[in-house]
């Protein structure tokens, strides 16, 4: 019995069956889509990776993915230059930048201290991080997850940085909007408890 | 504020959007997976697409997807040239050769007959495979899917085919191997009854 596809389109599933959370059958549904559509829109798509791949650089300042030299947030004169976010990658930027709550500066580490998976500090960006504390910055906001990685990772930074001058602060943890305390795990519950403010 | 993503980066997560069952999450997590890839690696992934939408063509004989002018399973000399299976699709088809069962040609329709979706005789490849019932073609077995649409594209390539004295079958219908006679749609197990044989 012959292969069930040919040669050029196995490779193609093959390709896609290597995306995370893509399996085989999810691969062929999407390499059969690419067969099926317009060849101008598979040639757009084909040009999306690659002009994505060549265009898209780090940010000189934050670190921020971007298409130009400094990012649109780092270069914008209306954002508060006295605070800097540091987040664990451009996703989490993303996140706080929906909340459309905060108007300072970012900076990211693209991924945080884990000694198990040999990560140490001069593997994110936190030499980066050091030259922008300057005189104008009045507070770095340790925005990383609240996981093992992330809080050494929180308080690494702040040991670093308190010694500045700076004021070092973490951002809440507690039971999410809408979450039931019911079905809290421990440690957020005690996170909730440690963090309650007066009302 | 701005974008959270550099415009080239917005662009390859709106082409994964557009894809089959990827939803708004999934396209940023392929798009951020092209993005971290080895440069070389996202090229392979953008060139697997061109290569695949240029090479893949249909095959003359039986309309299989296929690299070559005639696919690797109309030009085999092992196959029964006097057996031809009909199937929707190259998918159905690639299910078909899993079995190692069948050791016939095919012919791949590229849809079945819908009049509500406006899909007639002259849209699915039904002249593509009249001219392949010579004097060789001793059967002519329709694998079309179980469904309406499936059945009614079988019976009338049936009517079509019988008066020029070659046997057309299809194929049976019951119960899935392993499955339960208890959970089986009354359908299925009406055709289970109506396809019995003796043992």
């Amino acid at each position: 019995m012959s292969a069930p596809y040919p040669p050029s389109l196995t490779a193609l599933i093959e390709e896609f069956e290597k995306m995370p959370g893509i399996g085989h059958k999810s691969a062929v549904r999407l390499a059969f889509h690419v067969m099926n559509v317009p060849e101008e829109k598979a040639r757009r798509f084909a040009e999306a990776i690659m002009t994505a791949r060549e265009s898209v650089k780090l940010c000189g300042c934050c670190q921020n993915l971007t298409d130009t030299e400094v990012c649109p947030i780092c270069s914008d004169p209306r954002r508060d230059r006295s605070l800097i976010c540091v987040v664990e990658s451009p996703k989490d930027l993303a996140a706080m930048e929906k909340t459309r709550e905060y108007n300072g500066l970012y900076h990211v580490l693209h991924g945080c201290l884990s000694p198990i998976d040999g990560v140490g500090p001069d593997d994110i960006k936190i030499k980066e991080l050091m030259p922008r504390l300057t005189g104008e910055v009045a507070e770095v906001i340790m925005a990383t997850n609240p996981t093992v990685e992330g809080e050494a990772t929180a308080m690494y930074l702040s040991r670093l940085i308190k010694p500045m001058g700076i004021k070092t602060t973490r951002i809440a943890h507690g039971i999410p909007v809408g979450g039931d305390i019911e079905f809290a795990d421990e440690m957020t519950l005690a996170r909730a408890m440690e963090g309650r403010r007066e009302i």
